[in-house]
């Protein structure tokens, strides 16, 4: 891990889209900035990526979501409700609250999402 | 303040984008997720736009910053080294190091800027 973070300017598309697996199918993740690499010391940004037809698993964590929506359509599940997202789409998913992500259009869902650095997740 | 954060689905237009004032010429900001607003423990999302010819100042703080290029063309000196930046770019500016956005394109120049909560901040 690095002590001391050193600046970095790159493409989303430089960074490796990894297969989040079985649970998430056609879920793909890249880790933008995060402590291991860069020495981020507060916060993980990701860029989530769905094909059409795919979706993230249900669930919920002691931590919350900051998305915001690159490009494409979909839905977050939310506790109880279900609300359309596109380009733009800003998300804020509180701790502790069941939330999913499905992509309902024709082209790839990508959207950003910062979580708290590992040692501050509950 | 709100003490338990709560749900938020919207669109970033939806936010009202703020003069950021005589320091900083063409450059607006929109309060994504906060903890004021939205109890965001954590850290804030912001969208920074700059018009055409426009520059945030050059200055440097005691934390880091996280940025995503929604769109536009524009220039991030890190240091003492500009770095080209387009749709699609991440930068990460480690907390301490001087720093300053410019727009050098003919459209505006809009990108997400992550900063830990207030509380955090040193």
């Amino acid at each position: 891990m690095k002590e001391v973070g050193e600046a970095k300017v790159c493409h989303y598309t430089d960074i490796p889209a990894e297969e989040f697996g079985a649970e998430a199918p056609g879920v793909k993740i890249r880790q933008l900035i995060d402590e291991e690499r860069d020495g981020a010391p507060f916060y993980v940004l990701r860029m989530i990526e769905i094909e059409p037809g795919g979706n993230t698993p249900e669930h919920s964590h002691g931590f919350e979501h900051e998305n915001f929506v690159v490009e494409g359509e979909g839905e977050v599940l939310i506790g109880d409700d279900w609300h359309s997202i596109c380009k733009g789409s800003v998300v804020f998913v509180p701790s502790g609250i069941r939330h999913q992500y499905r992509n309902s259009g024709n082209s790839v869902l990508r959207f950003l999402c910062g979580i708290p650095a590992e040692r501050f997740r509950e």
